[in-house]
């Protein structure tokens, strides 16, 4: 597939179900990528956070990129997450396996050390040449505040200017300013990646496209987004923007009150939204109450994402 | 004036010049006022941060207050500051003297009890229930980070329900979810106020005015963002936006690398840019000497203010 | 009085009473200086946090002042802070008013320029030349990031260099190893003071007296601590600092719990301990509910506060 | 071993040492084992941050340990640590591993979710329930803002009412009070290990151990500021805790001046003092070029190391 394709696509980092006793469910996964296909979401396999990577198996990481590769169809190109490695032989050994699966592209994690260490300006760049020679996959390169440091941009605008299969540049930082002007520098030469809550602001800098993980709750209305901006209407762009706004606030502000990390709420709105599946949670996550879900399945209600969707 | 009138209003928090001497330049001052009213800015005069209100005295301030209004000769609202007042008395007697001089509204910060003491809810709301019966003008009400504490939202919400005068709010926080789900519920309520940096995300969720200092510097593309949004001209916005964000990407990365704070590089900006007066600092801000003048000219030379604001 | 003697005292930033109609308590203030100084502890007077000093026209902080200098009687030295101002002038005309008033040292904060500015190196250093060289009175500088800022180490070592009635320096920042630090650089050079929760680390490191809050409420077990440490007593420092360790940790949650700001809670401690005085708080703060003082009431009692302090 | 015996240890994070092809240097592990032990250190190998515990391969670091194991030769309990898993399962396995090789006690790190995701507190509990029946171990807990979040002290409280072999207990916060109020409340149940550089405030508070890294280059004035606490020699104390401060302060100012993380200026600081190996890095580290090997060498001789243990 042209990465040139790639250009403004909205990728969602899904989630992946298990089944009541914690196993893959292949069914609801299949299920899931077709729902949000049907809506125009490129789906990212198995990532960090929202893919709940690290509660995965290297072969469950695989067996996921290939159901998605295959249920994708070609409808969308298949990117997929590296795991958060520290060495680059463990991040080239990944990438050979994603070659090997006809998979799209790779987005590729700084070194991730342990313990929140910062790697160096130095470091980070020395990894990225280690690595970047060995993976023939396109090449999504990213700097992520949640991994605990920021990878400068400079870093990333050198190796733009070496690596041709650099094809999409992501960043999220705490600092908007510095988000805005890496997105105006980026944006001229690569395709830039953003989530939706700084979207407007992005958009307007040059990026093209999404990674997030909202769509998993709202494609709909995340496409919705997307084109509204694309197509230049922006009281369709305000709409859906306040009501990605409004649904990521209350799911966060119900996580909060009920003690209750941000992936176990997702699977609770998707049984709320009746999708197909269990979404059962893995340890350590641990299962919602039958309360929680009542409660989850109120907000769902109030913020009328059944309808919203498509799914009433 | 009618509050309604300042709902789609680009506040300026406006520099203070000063002269060779260190006193107030009242000429540069008018000119300066002049120049971003001609421009479509609207002129808030000598507030905490952009307007050096803390090296102001209070008579230096209310003349500051006078010669806004002479200048603004009703073309648009002159909202001003209070100063940063720990008790609920000064800020009564601030808002008296306003009243007293015919502006036309008040921005009420939170207290500021010192040592970036962060009030509790119940101080917050129990301060502005202690001024807000005492002021007769328009307010405006705002929690800004820069001030080191958060009012929290529903503090806010609770004293518009009972305030009729207020008439706008504001917020600033390094959280992008926090401010656009404020945004979100105080747009429909009154007329919400952003920053530029924020704006293309605020205005999607019906910020309808700013409240900035940016326009100090480039008044006319700060104007061309705010009118391209509001007709729904996105490529004029585009091109707007990126430019302000790399001015204040600029003008900021000059600061950290020459050890200057924002008010000193932004009077070296208006003097590179020719603009009337001297633009001398007030102790303890230090001049810039001639080799960081000669420098930061080079950046504004880079940037072509000169040309994107009509002054070549 | 010489600077020397200053060398290893216990300065109590003293708690300023006010009575029912909010008036400051003289009678009260005399009572609490008298207490602690007979516990051994020097009183700084109306500072800008635990002295509510924000909260006190110039009038009434120069009446607390004499009213301390007259209670001191020369058994402790009376330094007193400036203002947070941000102009040399305000700095100076107040260290005049100390001076005038037989004070014996005067605290100089570094310019707060409002919303929480960081003043660059320069301006801080700017601004110490324009104030030293103008204050007879013994300086007492200090870098508190609860002013929302650090002086880097740097400076204030150039300042001791070169300006010899500079007799003590305070750091408090919540990088440990930074703390630590300066006071190994600066100990050999100067008194250095230290709140009682780093006073270990501090003693160890050649910190000789003290600069905090907790003695308005544990006067003969802060002195405990910093006579078992200058004796070398460990076991007796053992138990005197798990005290204040347990009393500030359990006052900091009671006012995290209800909702209150530290000095109410101080306040509170200090009406449920019996001391003189109604000790009210003044607006913004608010009065603790019957409620609130009796919930606190029973933590100061689970404290053995009155037992150990020898009020019982 | 009883862990009874455990209780007064020094435990350092122990280096992991490569040679020039970045293999496993098991000569110099031997050595700087020997070395560190006898001075009184009991090394923990293979940890995540000091021992470079991530860049190790499964089969490397078990070999660490079984060398550490015979080094020891009962002379020191051999603690290790799992490594930052997201899962029960496999932290049950790392355990197992641990309890095959006939080692003495464990460190189990919470569940390290990958993005700096924060676990809630259910989900810490669940989680250390899920993994604590299935270790026969000794178990160290621990609650490290290193790996990105706190677990709350309520939940390690919880476990230890629960779990008779949890052994000790280490808390790393940039709280100071949530430190010390930790410290305070688990020191009467369990022992305590601290940092070196809140050992003096620990150490009153009843902390009787360490678990930090610095013993890798100073071990001898790490013993020494042990045993003079203990001892109650507080002129002993001061002195080496100075050194520790001078020798950590000028090893992070080298790292941030150079762009160098920890470990690779920590195996320069070894080079320098001619221990035995090369002390090579292991990529994405990258060496140290000769310049700075040879600017490290003169902060080492400032700072007088290869004196102060013995070494010259």
């Amino acid at each position: 597939m042209d990465p040139a394709q790639f250009r403004s696509h909205s990728f969602c980092m899904g989630a992946t179900p298990f089944d009541d006793q914690g196993r893959l469910d292949e069914d609801a996964l299949r299920a899931h990528v077709q729902w949000l296909s049907s809506e125009g979401i490129s789906v990212l396999p198995a990532s960090a956070s929202s893919g709940e990577g690290p509660l995965l198996s290297d072969e469950e990481v695989f067996r996921v990129w290939e159901i998605v590769v295959e249920e994708a169809a070609g409808r969308f190109p298949v990117v997929v997450a590296n795991r958060e490695f520290p060495t680059a032989a463990e991040n080239i050994r990944f990438a050979r396996e994603a070659e090997s699966r006809g998979l799209d592209g790779i987005q590729l994690y700084p070194p991730t050390l342990g313990h929140v260490i910062a790697p160096t300006t130095d470091v980070l760049e020395a990894f990225y040449e280690d690595v970047l020679p060995h993976v023939r996959l396109p090449v999504l390169v990213s700097s992520n505040q949640a991994t605990g440091f920021e990878v400068p941009l400079a870093v990333h605008e050198r190796l733009l200017a070496r690596h041709e299969h650099i094809f999409a540049f992501y960043k999220n930082h705490s600092d908007l300013m510095n988000c805005a002007s890496a997105y105006a520098r980026m944006a001229p030469r690569t395709t830039v990646l953003t989530g939706f809550v700084r979207l407007p602001m992005a958009f307007l800098l040059g990026a093209t496209g999404e990674l997030d993980h909202v769509q998993n709750l709202m494609p709909r209305t995340a496409r919705a987004l997307h084109d509204a901006l694309h197509t230049g209407d922006l009281a369709r762009a305000s709409t859906a923007y306040a009501r990605i706004v409004e649904a990521q606030a209350a799911t966060t502000r119900f996580g909060q009150e009920e003690g209750l990390n941000r992936m176990p709420v997702y699977k609770g709105v998707l049984r709320a939204l009746g999708r197909p599946g269990t979404w059962a949670t893995r340890a350590p996550y641990r299962p919602l109450s039958d309360e929680q879900q009542s409660r989850l399945a109120a907000v769902v209600d109030r913020l009328g994402l059944a309808e919203l969707e498509g799914l009433a």
